[in-house]
C-alpha cells in the first residue's frame, strides 16, 4: 500500500494536551512520536502513557530522548528533589515552581534535528498559552519566533514548521475537543506528583479537573482527592 | 574579595575558535564553561581540551552535558560510524557530511537553560560564518534570530544574549588573534578523526592548517600529515 501522506512529528508527553494534538495531526499526516525524559518525578508513568497513546494511533516510529541535563541544571520543582511540588494556585499570575527553564526550546531543538533527518515537515506540540500561565516558552509568539529561527538554522531544502493546534484552547475546550476527536483521554497522564493514582492537588491535576468540571464531563482517570474547582 | 563582574557562559568545544572566544570573554566577565558531548568520535580528546582550557583561564564553574540523542538521530559523519569522515574539500560550497542537524540550536538551548539558572547575561559561542561553509546554524542571522527567540522564551527579568566574537573571522584571523590575546592554542583540539595525533586531512584539520599557513605561524599541535593548503 502506498503511503503518500507527508510526515509529521508529534511531541507526546503523555498528557491530555499532547494526546489531543496527536488526534489533530492524525487526520493529515504520517506520524512519528517524540517523547522526552527530563528527569521529572513522574517520568516512568508518562513514558507508559506515551507508548499507550502511540499504540492507540498505530504509530510505530518513536523516539525517546533522555535530557537528564535539565535535572542537573535544576531549579524546577518537577526535577529538583529539594523543591516541593507546590499545591495548585491556578489563579496566580506568577511563574510556577514547576517551570523548567527554557524546556520547550530544548525539546523543539531535538524535534527539529529529528525532523531534518526523517524529512518531517511539521512538528506538532500541545502547548497551551492560557492554562500554562506564566511559562514564557508556551506562548504563541514564542513559537512564531522559533519558526523563524528554524528556517534560518536548517538546510535550505528543509521546510520544518512548528504547529500548535491547541494553543488557544482552555482546559474546558481541550476536554470537549478530546471527546469530539476521540482522543484517548483514558490513556493520558497529567499528575506532576504521583505515578499510580493522580494526586488531584498539584497544578496539573487541578487544571485538568477544573477543565472536566467546566465541560461537564467525567475524567476517566482515578484521583486520590477530587475537589470542586468551579 | 568581592567579584562584581557579571557572569557569562562560554561554549567550549575544545577547539581553537572556542578557546579564542573564551579569551575575548575573559576580559569582561566572570566565566562559566559549558561543554557538550554529542557522541562525536573525538569526544574524549575534546573533553580533555575543555578541562585544560578551563584550567588555563582559572574557570571553576563547569557543566558537561551529554546529548547522545544527536547520535541516535544520526546522519552526520561526526557521530555515525557508518559514514566515513570525508577528506577535506574546503573549497566546496556544499553542506559537509560532518554537519549535525541543528546542533547549535540544541547546544544553545542548553546554555540558555543554564544561563537562566545561574543568572548569566551572555552566552559566548565561537561560531565562524566563513569557514563553516554551509552549516546553516553558524550564520550571523541565525544567531540574531535565536536571540529574539530567547527573549520571548525566558522569564521577563532574564536578559540573556548570545555573543559571537569570532563570527566574522577567517581561520587566518583566528590564528593571529589567538596569539594576540594569548589564547591557549597549544591546549586545543580540532581534529574530527583522531584522539591522539591530529590526522591533518579531515575538514577541520585542513582548515586549521591552512589558517596557520596563511598567518605564517607554526601550529603547536602535532599532525600525522601536514600538507600545504596555500
Amino acid at each position: 500500500m502506498l503511503n503518500k501522506k507527508k510526515s509529521a512529528i508529534v511531541l507526546v508527553s503523555g498528557g491530555m494536551d499532547s494526546a489531543l494534538t496527536a488526534a489533530f495531526a492524525f487526520k493529515k499526516y504520517d506520524l512519528a512520536f517524540l517523547h522526552v525524559n527530563y528527569g521529572q518525578k513522574t517520568e516512568k508513568r508518562e513514558l507508559q502513557a506515551f507508548h499507550d497513546i502511540a499504540k492507540y494511533f498505530g504509530v510505530k516510529k518513536k523516539l525517546i530522548v533522555d535530557i537528564g541535563y535539565l535535572k542537573k541544571i535544576g531549579r524546577s520543582s518537577l526535577t529538583d528533589k529539594k523543591i516541593k511540588i507546590s499545591k495548585a494556585d491556578i489563579k496566580s499570575k506568577k511563574i510556577p515552581t514547576s517551570y523548567v527553564p527554557f524546556r520547550n526550546a530544548n525539546i523543539l531543538a531535538i524535534a527539529t534535528s529529528w525532523a531534518e533527518v526523517i524529512k518531517a515537515e511539521k512538528i506538532f506540540i500541545g502547548a497551551v498559552e492560557e492554562d500554562s500561565s506564566g511559562y514564557p516558552d508556551c506562548r504563541k509568539k514564542f513559537f512564531e519566533s522559533y519558526n523563524k529561527m528554524i528556517n534560518l538554522g536548517t538546510k535550505p531544502d528543509s521546510k520544518i514548521e512548528i504547529v500548535t493546534p491547541v494553543i488557544g484552547f482552555n482546559k474546558k475546550e481541550i476536554v470537549l475537543k478530546s471527546f469530539e476527536l476521540n482522543s484517548p483521554v483514558h490513556l493520558t497522564w497529567s499528575c506532576y506528583k504521583n505515578n499510580d493514582i493522580a494526586c488531584g492537588v498539584c497544578d496539573s491535576c487541578a487544571l485538568r479537573l477544573r477543565g472536566f468540571q467546566q465541560a461537564g464531563k467525567k475524567d476517566p482517570v482515578s484521583y486520590k482527592v477530587i475537589k470542586n474547582y468551579l
